[in-house]
């Protein structure tokens, strides 16, 4: 009987691993597009594809938790690590999303480095997830973890750097509304990966 | 014994139908406030009063929860569904508050079409929320819930043109900056419903 | 035996004090740099180890609750009240840091006005916080928390009442992005404020 049980704790972490690799796909995705300069609409509905795909894997993970007896670890950390991770790509997605809404167009350096800086929080971030499967790898997993706050860390001096900058040099208004709100944006990326980082972080000290 | 429990069980429904039946009466008042374009002392107050009254019952509804030993679901399900459904009321109450405090007046169509997918949306929820008593409607409860999704989906569309529509054509960056913030408080409102549709789409799994 | 977990519920109380000590230490902090009308190094420095310090409170709550088969009330309810705590510094770091890179200067009644009532607010809510410790003071914890409760309504009104003004005075569309911003945060705290009040009361009636 036993058996039918742990095959659906596997299915957890694959789930995981799915979104946490929708997450990194979206990361990858928004440094092509702001090294490139510009959305359109084929990148747009890529970005998209890889958030519903991001969507389904997070869904599928609360519907068998309601549905499953025993899990890998306690519920509601399953339940926030879903939700967490699915906001990853969520958020990308928002800064896509606005980058063509607000026809925001031309190769922005500070907006190249806030991706690069994404794209290496949600890698670090991976090694972290992935390493749950066997809590042997707990070290690494404990490295990437303070990886990622550091990174976290980075993306705030960024902003506020970005954000004074802004207002120093920017004098057309509309303009700043617009480029105000996708550094935070960015920066929020950050915030969510450090959430995701915590959640495991929580995990591994309850299995320890 | 027993029937003291019954009576306490069946509370909690009708307080969910004050909630919802509250976030309905506050989305009709905003779609009669943006259809005469100005909203005066009396309509703000009014806005409150619905407001406080659907306060008054998501509070009754945690003090009953903290009370109770038997609950007719999950305790936590039922904390977030009083939580959620009150944001409803709340969110639509900040947009009246700011169409005042910003003296936003003239007929908006956009804003006319928003309040019109929000009242549809809410009373879309109002069939779900109050066929969960019957759990013989989970049919009508279902559809109601995908619907509620479709029409987010609706409003996600309408704020990205509104918004594109707004930095094209308002020169003032003031008035870009009022009215930014209310069409994305709009999209607000129908993504809240969409978070009840989805807490009431999981009661339905655990019970089915 | 028992003896050994008496002193961890105790390290409960001591860390919350804790916490809500370091709001106490931002709220002035911020009070004074509002009064003088500029952040330097130095007062930003400052405010970056008060909030630190909350942070390390606050994960050390954390870490126990993982860890203690004992607590002194609900677990989720220790979460919410070390989170929502940690909240109060973040929030108001977050406004200094604004001022700082904003590069916002000179006294403006209307924030110093909001750093008042933030203070008035956050010692309150000591008193409620470090009433729970004893139920027998659970009068004057409620009193508290219907004062924390009234000060956030003020704080609602304080904020439409200024950003009406901001809008109608201040011609500057970039000085009022930053200004409608910092406003806006000012009153987040009195609502973070409150939650800490809403989750204190509902632990003294679970404790009833």
């Amino acid at each position: 009987m036993i058996f039918n049980f742990i095959p659906k704790e596997f299915n957890f972490f694959d789930l995981f691993d799915k979104q946490i690799d929708c997450a990194i796909e979206a990361a990858i995705h928004l440094r092509h597009i702001v090294v490139k300069g510009s959305v359109d609409d084929e990148a747009l509905k890529k970005m998209q594809d890889i958030e519903h795909k991001g969507d389904e894997a997070a869904h599928l993970i609360i519907d068998r938790l309601d549905k499953s007896f025993i899990t890998p670890f306690d519920r509601e950390d399953i339940h926030s690590l879903a939700k967490e991770m699915d906001d990853i790509a969520d958020m990308i997605n928002t800064i896509v999303n606005r980058l063509k809404v607000y026809k925001v167009t031309g190769v922005d350096k500070n907006l190249v480095e806030f991706a690069s800086i994404i794209e290496e929080s949600v890698k670090t971030l991976a090694v972290a997830v992935k390493g749950m499967r066997n809590m042997k790898h707990s070290k690494s997993v404990i490295d990437a973890c303070v990886e990622v706050n550091r990174l976290e860390n980075v993306g705030d001096d960024l902003r506020d750097r970005v954000l004074a900058e802004l207002f120093e040099n920017e004098k057309d208004a509309i303009k700043v509304i617009k480029m105000k709100e996708i550094y935070q944006d960015s920066e929020t990326v950050l915030d969510v990966c450090e959430d995701v980082a915590h959640v495991v972080g929580s995990i591994l000290v309850k299995q320890a």
